[in-house]
């Protein structure tokens, strides 16, 4: 399938089918991440790869909406610089979104469904994990198959974006 | 290809031929960006697209390594809140970073070469491209294809990351 394809075909995975990643799934999802670009070259971010169900217990409340890693094959921790910490603080993020990106997309591209999460007490997952002090975490990703129930072959769904012409303008704000 | 292949082969290609990108490609590149998800689906980007040679020169230097959009098929302008307006600017810096992967493995899976490049004056930009002062400009991508004699058929050069066991850990900091 083309990129093209996948994207306007891709959805948000929560819930997971019971089968666990091969080895090389996980590292092709993960080399993806690694290998992507990044301002600089600077590779601002770290992966903690969570497939323990017991760690992913104890890591579920860390944002609102991060329970979805519970039963997943494999959740991933994007760990990246603080903010305070850095002076480029923008592009990290930016650089850490395209990363995510890269992997969700090879994912999806191998038939693997995933969710992002955004994370709001770093500290739990500090503590469960033992990153050090210089690395935030601000965001996750939820990995598996997904659950044949909860996703039965269907047409994507109606868009819920904003409309092209207020999105993308041409030569100046105000379109020629 | 598969996003796999598309991401081991990709380089930033930075000098372009001098031939313009179909509307097609055009709209799928920015179709790409517009669906991309988000957090709450805040779409926290506008995109402006300058084919105009005049327009490219006059913001080449709105950062320290723009000049590639001069001679671009199609720069975009990756408009995005200001830090200081946003309560989530890491999610928002995260969301374009994800929107701007998605236009540019769109792009290379049909054989259009892009490269980012870091604004660090936006204020030229919004003086040439008459943007709202609601929006900041922190990134831009230049499109198009690829000048044959600068980047002649050739396998990926040796990767300059950092070694997966550095990046990536398992179910702790200290990997099990």
């Amino acid at each position: 399938m083309s990129v093209w394809e996948l994207i306007r075909k891709k959805r948000s995975i929560r819930k997971f089918e019971d089968k666990p990643l091969t080895d090389e799934e996980m590292h092709r999802i993960l080399e993806a991440g690694r290998r992507c670009q990044s301002g600089f070259n600077s590779q601002p971010w770290r992966f903690i790869v969570v497939t323990d169900r017991e760690l992913q217990e104890k890591l579920s409340n860390i944002g609102g909406a991060t329970q979805h890693m519970v039963g997943s094959a494999m959740a991933i921790m994007l760990l990246s610089p603080h903010a305070e910490k850095s002076d480029r603080y923008w592009q990290d993020m930016f650089d850490v979104g395209q990363a995510s990106a890269y992997m969700q997309l090879t994912a999806a591209d191998m038939g693997i469904g995933s969710c992002p999460g955004s994370v709001v007490r770093p500290e739990i997952a500090r503590e469960v994990l033992g990153f050090p002090d210089e690395w935030d975490l601000k965001l996750m990703l939820s990995f598996g198959y997904p659950d044949k129930d909860e996703y039965p072959d269907r047409p994507p769904k109606q868009g819920t974006r904003k409309p092209f012409e207020e999105i993308v303008r041409f030569n100046g704000w105000s379109s020629d």
